[in-house]
């Protein structure tokens, strides 16, 4: 922690902020430059942070220079993780696509898109019962029914399933159900939810807020993982910039900056990125080529009647190319696509 | 609803179109322009939008004209509404003072935090006792306990109370205690809770997702209106941008534009929005100015030893000048400052 | 400035830069933390630059603590600056309006919006002549015909002439008929029109880059500064962000900074911020109210007719207001309206 | 064109606006919807703007429908451009790689830069004679020096030269050196610079604003187009946003939106969307399998005393995966690396 004090700070400030961090067991080394003084602490910054230093007269500044999250810092572990999902593993030299519908509809909905997601290389299935809508005259997903629909499915697939919770007290009629939860991007600062999947002891794919920074996202990671659950998948989705020709812009340097400054891995959601089916197959391409861990796809049977995200569904013409692009790019990044365990046992 | 069709789009697809609108009971107008052709629909927009126009194909972009919100829109209650808090009035001719410490720390600094706020011109207390925090490691809140300091507070200075809920779980307990129930700008679209705050009864202060835009903000007010409860007050409390000189951006235009599009009342948070002491007062000064309905203003007996936010907090040496903008600027723009209920009765 | 080494950093790269930094006369003072070493440098920050210590191995991040800026940093000139236009004073206890066409269209058209501006209050004529315009398609304005009415208005109406440049061999000509010369908001980083404005010896308006920090813009006024012409004013216009219900988004918080940071005047231009005429009149006020030393206003005899911005300026119906704005509201922020010089003299 | 009235919009307004319409040869279309009449316009879209309809009163809003872009555009144009660089293409099925370093420094280091270009694999030379910096105490380029040295080492490596051009009153003299003219990314609406570029008769590389839109990029292009210059390229180089742990924000879907829109090749410049080392190769990676037509990367011989941008140039340890990534990832999207011109000839 690096503390900058204002052009004018009195000295005796500096005796007293020197005085106060020595109180808390730490050491304050004071640097007075031409036109300012900085004064460097080593110690605790834990305890740092209760002295309110900020508030102090003549304090201009104060610069943070460890991290502020430890439990999924790659300071603190240096190899990345590897997740597994019911089997299904994300991260090291894996490239795992996750695909399925937006929304659960119908059984015969949601098993068809689940059988082209197999199709399309897919070893999860994705699937809301649960949709956090902006109008509230939108679609809400079917709840309960959903997640037994889904079981479902996965029952005859062989596919494990990916689905979000949105409020903390459905976080254990969720995780009856599912082999990941998932954090939506309006839910990636909900703390209680955060704490409640991290106490539910399921996998988590936590999605980046449309407009957060990396730090905040991972610092939303540590609340999970400070409940004891470092099974988290990280989702980056896009994010919300002037340009009006996308849903959103997907940063894929984050990838790069995330899987760097933290041990957990990185997947891309193209789909909620570009929101338009063009743009998918292309911004698939480029996450598999930055370095991703993985995809999550939309993929529906019948976009035109989809009750959810419809334009940005990839539909069976797009499968081929689909299953084309997570096969040939990844060896390119040193990785290979994650078989579906269902191929193995299921046979379907 | 107007639809833009495609240069390319084939004549067929056209008259398909027309045929879904007339098969919800809408009628549909082609106009056959040099490079495009746009339909422009007639009838129930929410019927229009189950056909998933969007995704059909030819179909290049849809325009929504009507405003997606009902219930909190000017267009349907062309008055502007007066939302009572525990008699305290926000809206039509008043200016509301709202000040009080950012997070109750005990019944010491809450009770002097809230005969300064008192002593500045408030009418209504603030003060948070659950804490929505980006690390997991900052103070959270004292939780119940806050809650019963406040009540204190309040039996002590007859000032009504305005306090965060964070949860939905939450949303009972916390409104046994509050005269007002506010929904913090990472929970603008947590959706759950904004139904629970709605089904609660108590009025609600809203404030404004630090990345939103005002539209959805309103949407956001919509699923509380839905419950039926239109007691609803929104607060503009900065958006981020670039700009790194100040925590975030206030936006006072929003506030002029939120008035015009919605018949609630707008008040803005100096506080939050400009992160430091010395923007507060100005800040308070523009959004009187611009209209605004009411403030809300983080005050602390001890900014030096707050737990949350204490450069942002206004201190002793700052409230007479505060009271000095609030009673002084309203007029300019035909309102008076809101006396504090309690200066009647309790005589503190 | 202060060295942030990374965690795994060899401590010969630290002796090497101690070395580095007194090879350029510096001095280095280590400190070495629990997780991470810094290094606080004292002595020409220039100088220190040229070594190019952020590519070193082993240097996670600089920060910089001084501001970049100098001749207009506050810092160094500690009274605020008062700025004359050909008589008329921006700045001090002054607020100054600037009012007039977004575009000089015909002679009538500029005399009529002149003395719109005179009686609504203003000292001082605005009048594009020269159009920088998103489309090539677009009316780019009148050049130097432009200028000669503007030239034929001052003298008909008493009000010196602000009137923009968009290129550098422009300057010359622009600065034979104008009193202060403009720099728009999308050659804000145009450097070399900076420096040729530096050398015209005329009074700069210099508006804010649409998306630049404070920082950036204050560079922008150090590169006209650094020419040997500190007659620069500051104009805050807006900036983007993600609202779509405004032009831009009035960053009323910079006024408070940039006049903290600088000592240069600050004013405010109300109509390019909002974009839309109901906006002007709630923006104006804020401005005043939170310090600004102006305001620079569109105004226009017949709105609907005009080839530039019609939908945001000010009409007859509308000055009266203005009026009443820019005389009663500065008072309160120890202020008083400039008055025309013409007002004195040409008694029109 | 579609309009868009105000709720309470007079009829006779209405008539008014298909009375104007007809005045200028064109056909109004009324729809009377439930809440809200919109009248759709056939005709010259150029002539409707003449009409300054969205001032009228009633108009609420107007949606333009077709692009306002026609040279560039791919309605007009379906096939994709190959632009000729001095007999280096840049489209159609070419990745074309272009290298250099950020500035002009020394004979020695622009050779020994133009040398590891090529050994990457690249066909065009960078390098900047004039720098436009932030600040004007930073290195400003040598100018004609550097121009004459970037022709001598093109003439020692047979590289042609790609160099920016910051100031329109530069333009024919840098043109007298240069094979191809670069806009810089602060120059994209300076419409001066733009028009004496499309006046100068050599192909420009167009760096996209660091906050425009693609529609705003387009308009730039456009501007160069008039003047009768097709030979542009587009360069996506990285947007602001809020994230501060990268420079910019690499909009990897604005190549594709771009590329459908606009007939124009696109190239992506890794090294200033990072702004670090460790991101290029990456980045480099993203934009070749997003489809991109070429890639500018800087690369410099000792990064340590680079006078511009080091923490972002590649160096002799990174050309081996360059090279690999610039040769093995183009065929997975269909092209191939354009060879330099120079390794038939000049056998450097």
């Amino acid at each position: 922690m690096v503390i900058v004090m204002a052009p004018d700070a009195p000295s005796d400030t500096i005796d007293s902020i020197v005085d106060l961090v020595a109180s808390v067991g730490g050491e304050a080394y004071v640097t007075r430059g031409v036109s300012r003084t900085i004064i460097g602490l080593v110690g605790d910054v834990e305890r740092f942070e209760t002295l309110n230093l900020r508030a102090l007269p003549g304090v201009a500044d104060i610069l943070r220079i460890s991290t502020p999250y430890k439990l999924v810092s790659r300071e603190n572990t240096t190899e990345r993780s590897v997740v597994q999902v019911a089997g299904v593993p994300i991260g090291g030299d894996h490239m795992t696509l996750i695909a399925g519908p937006c929304a659960v509809e119908t059984p015969e909905q949601t098993l068809e898109a689940a059988l082209m997601a197999k199709r399309a290389g897919a070893a999860l299935l994705r699937g809301g019962a649960y949709k956090p809508r902006t109008s509230p005259y939108a679609f809400q997903g079917l709840g309960e029914t959903g997640l037994k629909i889904l079981s479902d499915v996965r029952a005859e697939t062989g596919l494990p399933i990916v689905t979000e919770v949105v409020d903390a007290s459905d976080v254990e009629l969720v995780a009856s159900y599912a082999d990941m939860l998932q954090i939506g991007t309006r839910n990636m600062q909900n703390f209680a939810l955060l704490q409640a999947v991290g106490d539910a002891g399921k996998p988590v794919l936590l999605k980046r807020g449309m407009s957060s920074t990396i730090e905040e996202w991972l610092m939303a990671a540590e609340y999970i993982a400070q409940r004891g659950n470092l099974n988290i998948v990280l989702c980056e989705r896009g994010i919300r910039t002037f340009e009006k020709a996308t849903r959103n812009t997907l940063d894929v340097s984050a990838v790069a900056v995330a899987q760097r400054l933290s041990h957990l891995p990185v997947v891309v959601d193209p789909s909620h990125s570009g929101g338009k089916r063009e743009l998918v197959l292309p911004l698939s391409r480029a996450a598999i080529a930055v370095g991703a861990d993985g995809l999550i796809v939309d993929v529906h049977p019948a976009p035109e009647t989809a009750l959810c995200d419809g334009p940005q569904a990839l539909t069976h013409a797009d499968l081929a190319e689909l299953a084309h692009v997570v096969t040939a790019l990844p060896p390119l990044v040193g990785r290979t696509l994650t078989p579906s365990v269902a191929q193995v046992g299921a046979g379907v």
